[in-house]
């Protein structure tokens, strides 16, 4: 099936399924929303869990499942999270040990899913209202930095905020926040714009994350909390097993983007 | 200290743990987000978390201690959550127990406290805005009814939505729905409006719980998913021991109303 014809959560999910789909998510399905997969053995979830709710600009939760049941009932009922993204990653004690297209065979039963919001729902609201993103104009990822922002901690998940750039006007920027503003749960309003060293990023053009974009003749670039933040931390903690989406390849619920509009 | 001396969330606390406050607390503190209380064994506290993720129009979150820890340090540092409410509601199996005035022996290692957000918040945002609030003006407490919505369960945890209704006119509901759209964490724009018997409610007049109020001609009900959900779903649990806020007698918060906005 050509990825024009992935109109909808579910037949994204179901491509990814059947394995059809492989490659990664962004553009796919417009107007659904996508998500972070984070999955944690439940001695770890709570933790998780209050770190999420501590941190809600970078760690949105959208739905956290049963303990051991793989399918997000509040948000793509029918859907299996061992098979239905395009491809995932399995870290062991902190390091990547595989990149497998499904983990049915990785699935254990007190293994959490957690689902996290994501920025392509508050990019699509831009694009809409015409305020350009330039990692898409410019077909690349986009620029992802650690800060000297602490997140609050919960058990043994802290770490810093990692931010994503968007260069833009002022008069866009405006705009900009005034969107995402109604997206809490897609990580909501910028967090900072203006000098990068305010917020600990040393050098613009080197991202620790993703691709470094242009930044035009009267643009300041504008930083907004990012989903890599939980990554970055689970990472840090440096847990014997940890189930991840494999980065842009996401998992497509059945919400539609206005959904999260003020909730 | 006369109570119109409490005007900030820390002073509010320090009369609560002194015992010079003992009263509810609608008025006290105005701008200073309040919050609903429930105390919960560890054993319970994943679940209900899981609960309030999947309801958070009912249930919105502002803080979750850490297991044992009776400090909020997120949102009110130095507050004691052992005695620094006015008064408290003790439970075994469901059952009230006691209305203490502090819980220090009731506290136990295990204990896991939740701070829920509250619609006193947007009560004032609408008040600021000319919006009349009948129970306010009427000088009574909400009227609040249950309803055939059910909540998204979570293990042991589940029942029907609570509401609150405040009686307003076409244009005043409009105005309202705006202005509580910007506060996700204080239970968001309006559920419903008009006819009582969509949402499963036979009489307007017999609320389930507070007071009723005046509906005036041109009037229609409009209803807020309410923070009373979480504790009748709690009672209903028939937890062996659970502790919470006393009705109307919050926790006041370091937080400003205007922090919760899309947030």
């Amino acid at each position: 099936m050509h990825p024009s014809e992935l109109t909808t959560g579910a037949a994204v999910r179901l491509a990814a399924r059947n394995q059809s789909l492989i490659g990664p998510t962004p553009g796919l399905a417009m107007g659904f929303v996508q998500a972070n997969l984070v999955i944690l053995p439940q001695a770890d979830a709570f933790d998780f869990l209050r770190f999420c709710q501590r941190n809600p600009r970078p760690c949105p939760v959208l739905d956290v499942t049963d303990v051991g049941d793989p399918e997000p009932r509040n948000i793509a009922p029918g859907a299996d999270l061992r098979t239905d993204l395009p491809a995932y990653r399995i870290f062991h004690d902190g390091n990547l040990i595989e990149e497998p297209l499904d983990v049915i065979e990785h699935w254990r039963d007190d293994l959490v899913g957690f689902l996290i919001g994501c920025s392509f729902t508050f990019e699509n609201a831009l694009l809409a209202a015409d305020v350009p993103v330039r990692h898409i104009e410019q077909g690349r990822n986009v620029p992802m930095y650690r800060t000297n922002r602490a997140c609050k901690p919960a058990g043994k998940f802290h770490g810093s905020m990692v931010v994503s750039m968007r260069p833009m006007t002022p008069a866009q920027a405006l705009r900009a926040t005034t969107i995402c503003s109604r997206f809490p749960r897609a990580h909501g309003a910028p967090i900072h714009f203006g000098d990068p060293t305010t917020i600990g990023i040393e050098d613009i053009t080197k991202p620790d994350f993703g691709e470094s974009v242009e930044i035009r003749e009267g643009e300041i670039p504008v930083f907004w909390a990012c989903g890599v933040t939980p990554q970055a931390v689970i990472m840090e903690a440096k847990l014997p097993f940890v189930i991840t989406h494999k980065p842009g390849h996401m998992f497509l619920t059945d919400l539609r983007d206005y959904e999260l509009e003020g909730a």
